[in-house]
């Protein structure tokens, strides 16, 4: 059976799910995107992606086109309509198709898109959770405002294809001599202290949503954290090192442009987080 | 009638004119385009647009899906079908529609997407061509490759929304305290000495195919060019100022954030070079 996708207001078979040329998604690159995980059928951590993407948007005044309860409430349709039990749904919402192309907002008459789409991956038994991935470092060339969850990803789509070619899992972007973060993920250290490090939020990273609950959740449990920038000579001299996002969750990093980190294994303060937070995930799925 | 795109390899209606959600210049701004004048159903200054975006796709490792005469074949076909006499035909090429959505590049089996369809404008008898527009600044926010064209184009569209609030007809961008360029322009002055002032091509600024032609064009004519770049201080302390595109040809700007430049009319340098623009427009069109 062909996969069902959410097309302003439609269900329709992946094939048959488009936009039009003229949606200022595919024009200018002016939508806000969600990508949240799916474990047992249920949403994981929904409410602080829908938070989220209520502040992109409206950092951009782009208007969601239904509320975030209704959005919620497709996003739970679309994933039962694809027995979807674990993976991903990953939502766009576009400032809508005008007749025309033209830089500035369109008429309050032009409707937002809204677009859902799933995807099929066993984040709990992925690989390279036991093993670890190699991450690569590149230049941060991103604009300023990397806190608004925009598709404009031109960059991260180099970063990560240049992380591809040298066979690793990602890329961390650096500025001023610092890690921002990664590609799609948020960066992490665990100095020789056992000190929790990550890059403070700012309009130079997005505000992760695994991000934030690992940090919330390591906290509750008196671990040590830092928010912090750092650099890639303190991510080779840490413990360990790892990245969050919604499609790995807690991911540890063995290696930083193929240098070693600690012992070149995933560590236990990174299983550790991965659990809790695996733990947490599933305790409060929707 | 209504008006025909053309999308991978069919003309079709603008109401019949979709791409699949998967597509990458939806989901990731991984994709790059141009825009051509029309003038008398002629295409202006064709070979420097192809030539420009040859090297854009270049940058970024997309594949053209056909060849730069097939698309200039294509897009005067579109010309012809429309019956355009003066306007605009906008190209955008795309890494096209995987089944899935992942940043690094698709397999290269996934064939690049291309999209054209074409506006109507008369350029030449515009009225702000006359009348010249005021201009606000904004800071320069976007990435570090400005010189792709790409469709990652947010930060532009609030550039101009900015300007459209303000009553502007455009933003200039600023940067370290220079001006960088505007948000779909070029940005000239012309100093109480009489030198023509546009900034040097760099990563900082787009390539403009009609910046390139108007420099030429003036120096030719034993005109004298600075290729540096300005303060907003130097441009009100102008004789005049300017903007050019493929969408504006020449236009003069009579105020900059309110403040009048020069006598607060277009002045004749610019009139003189949107003259001497249009001659040679019309003299190499296609």
């Amino acid at each position: 059976m062909e996969k069902i996708a959410y097309v302003n207001g439609a269900f329709v078979t992946h094939s048959e799910a488009k936009v039009s040329v003229f949606d200022r998604g595919f024009l200018f690159a002016d939508g806000i995107y969600e990508v949240a995980a799916v474990l047992d059928g249920k949403l994981i951590d929904s409410a602080s992606h829908l938070a989220r993407l209520e502040r992109s948007v409206g950092e951009i005044k782009l208007r969601l086109p239904e509320t975030l309860e209704r959005i919620e409430a497709i996003q739970k349709e679309l994933v039962a309509r694809n027995n979807l039990v674990n993976g991903m749904v990953y939502l766009e919402v576009t400032r809508g198709a005008d007749t025309g192309r033209d830089f500035a907002f369109p008429k309050a008459d032009v409707k937002s898109t809204l677009v859902m789409f799933t995807s099929e991956k066993d984040i709990i038994n992925a690989p390279s959770a036991k093993a670890g991935i190699n991450v690569i470092t590149v230049p941060d060339i991103r604009w300023e405002r990397r806190d608004i969850k925009s598709v404009a990803l031109l960059a991260q789509v180099l970063a990560k294809q240049a992380a591809a070619e040298a066979g690793a899992g990602e890329a961390w972007m650096l500025e001023d001599g610092k890690v921002t973060e990664g590609g799609s993920s948020s960066a992490f250290i665990v100095t020789q202290d056992d000190v929790i490090v990550t890059r403070q939020n700012g309009t130079e990273i997005l505000p992760g949503c695994t991000r934030k609950a690992v940090v919330k959740l390591a906290e509750e449990r008196q671990l040590r954290i830092e928010e912090r920038a750092f650099t890639v000579a303190e991510a080779l001299a840490a413990k360990e090192a790892f990245i969050t996002s919604a499609s790995v969750f807690v991911q540890g990093v063995v290696a930083v442009d193929g240098k070693q980190v600690g012992n070149g294994k995933v560590g236990p303060m990174t299983d550790r987080l991965r659990e809790i937070y695996v733990e947490f995930a599933k305790a409060t799925a929707v």
